[in-house]
């Protein structure tokens, strides 16, 4: 039996793998696991509970329709974005990553061209594979993509899609800068190629001035915007959303419906009960709180335990620290040889993370789901084992 | 800005269509939905509730794996079915229709072959539409897809993939007999071709005698078996599942995490949950009862109000019944300038429930979600559209 072509690409199919472990014991700094202590979960349960027990059965009915307070409420977080949106331009999806898989299935036919950060988000890079595009890497620099590259691949290639994570990107932690924003709106004007602004880490601004979106730029309806309550909220609602104009949205829309006929009634509902009775936004000013203290905490370990020629960035906010070690470096037989058998820690190693020109030598660290006290122990057993694996292993 | 083929193809992009209606008055059997009535609504908020102030802020996190107490308690239901399935043979989607658009993924090319029944579940359309498929279709007879037709076609044309819904089939309440279900996997074998057996609807079979699913005589791990909770415990869960040998599992897998990265965690408690501590079987002898009294009470209805040649079944389970007005009828213009507007009832008409040679002339009618009073007023009223329609409009 042979299998669709798309079947044959299996190099970003391991989505899952970013939880693997050894032990219980095992420290992780690979997944991009939000930190569970801060769930709402208490109020979670009460809206849940309000939904479920107020004796309306069709919670738990087919219900045919997006729900438009939710839609309202999400609209209205735009606005205060300065995306101009209404309920009506909010499409509703089974987490950020539906929106990508649609975003891709709308606009890119097999062989069309798709422009990705390098390194980006594996789980985009899984998402797109199943529209078997051809991908085109431009280099992320320490302001965002690098737009002279940009241009030139757009120039040269058919390119029907970009895709970027300007807020925290994923893996690096990088903002892309307002004029880099400005600039990839224009050049996408110019050669008629849609962008597709993944802003699933935009509320997590630890420290510096927030910059506008790329969809506030744009002026030819040619942004899908994605949004994720998975990092502000929490991941098993699996709810996010985008932000298309009406004849995009139509498309997506019924794409949606036939991927999984339509996001559950009981998830709307309740979600749609927290937003009314909580601040959301007071929430993630608490949640920031946390997440810039485990930050700065695994930034200071890095500054005391890393070998010197190891670099590593100090991110404004999201989830991730971007580790760089020298060129020849191979992080993915580091890991697999000796970071987890014997220092039973991980992360996520840079090649898989590259569409082609992949470097060895990076590793994506995150510092949202370990506690205080991993962090430490982590990032400490991190830089002995990389100092032993130099002075034994590599000599 | 060109969007991708895929988008082209908008026939059976209209799957929320079938919620369409005049006014809150509106008689509808157009829906494929249940019972609210009938969903074990305070079961499944002690389930929620059980699962969620536990004190375990896990179940709102991201879990990285399928649960395998849930997917253990199907795979026995699936054993009980004759089916030879451990746990991990079994796949937890989002609803049924997220198994069948990854079959689709799997399985299908741009262009490649797939059969389909006339008329079948429109949903499945919209879902292989995705895929840009080439479309074979076979008649449904009174015990299934016509063999003869199924063997021409994989005789003389590439096909990957056959769709069938062998039990209480969507639209037409048909059940396959064994004899074609054997024959089916023979072909299937024959000419190299894989299976997907939509059993969304076989547990509610009212009368006669339960037949094997195709799976049970697959030899050859050809058979993609796909199930539901939708219409035997509540469809806001969106909670689906299939069942394929490990070979096939593995790429599905990697299909469903690339569509929307897993399955909630807080779902698949729930439902485990509610598994543990309800007899499930006995909760669908239950809807069973009142399903087969609707049925009942819509064939009678049907007996005494259509006007001479007009057909209709009386199913042996499942949610609808299929009706069939003389050939030159068109059902979609009935609908649309009659019985909706003047009648205000609505139903599915046959035009969009095929994919080559449209018949007109039929209609699905939904018996499960109506009331009794419902079932009796709306059969009435379209009897006297009918009668009306044909003595004045089709003069």
């Amino acid at each position: 039996m042979n299998f669709s072509s798309r079947t044959d690409l299996t190099i970003h199919s391991g989505l899952n793998d970013i939880f693997k472990t050894k032990d219980s014991q095992t420290i992780s700094f690979a997944g991009g696991l939000p930190d569970n202590s801060l769930f709402p979960s208490e109020e979670l349960a009460k809206s849940y509970n309000s939904v479920i027990t107020g004796g309306d059965s069709t919670v738990f009915q087919y219900t045919g329709k997006q729900m438009p307070e939710l839609r309202e409420k999400i609209s209205s977080k735009m606005n205060d974005y300065g995306v101009n949106a209404t309920a009506d331009d909010v499409l509703l999806t089974q987490g950020a990553q539906q929106a990508l898989s649609l975003a891709a299935q709308l606009l890119i036919d097999k062989g069309d061209g798709l422009v990705v950060e390098g390194p980006t988000y594996i789980g985009a890079l899984a998402a797109f594979d199943a529209v078997e595009p051809t991908f085109y890497e431009v280099p992320i620099e320490q302001d965002g993509m690098n737009i002279k590259v940009l241009e030139h691949i757009l120039k040269h290639h058919e390119v029907k899609m970009i895709y970027t994570i300007p807020d925290f990107q994923n893996p690096t932690g990088t903002v892309m800068s307002v004029e880099k924003r400005k600039a990839m709106v224009k050049l996408a004007n110019r050669y008629d190629v849609m962008i597709v602004e993944d802003a699933a880490y935009r509320d997590l601004r630890f420290t510096g001035t927030q910059l506008p979106t790329i969809k506030q730029f744009d002026t030819e309806d040619r942004v899908i915007y994605v949004g994720s309550f998975s990092k502000i909220l929490a991941p098993a609602m699996r709810l996010g959303w985008l932000v298309a104009a009406p004849e995009v949205r139509g498309d997506l829309e019924a794409l949606k419906s036939s991927a999984d006929v339509e996001t559950s009634s009981l998830t709307m509902n309740a979600v749609n009960d927290y937003l009314e009775h909580h601040d959301i936004n007071q929430h993630i000013e608490e949640i920031k709180t946390v997440y810039c203290h485990k930050k700065n905490l695994m930034y200071q370990a890095l500054t005391e335990n890393m070998p010197k020629d190891v670099k590593f960035n100090n991110p404004e906010g999201g989830f991730f620290i971007w580790l760089e070690l020298p060129e020849k470096f191979d992080m993915d037989q580091f890991l697999d040889d000796y970071l987890l058998p014997v220092a039973n820690v991980t992360l996520v190693p840079s090649k898989n993370l590259f569409t082609s020109k992949s470097i060895h030598n990076g590793a994506r660290l995150n510092f949202t789901q370990p506690t205080n006290e991993q962090i430490r122990d982590g990032i400490s057993r991190l830089g002995s084992a990389l100092t032993e694996y130099f002075s034994t292993v590599l000599v």
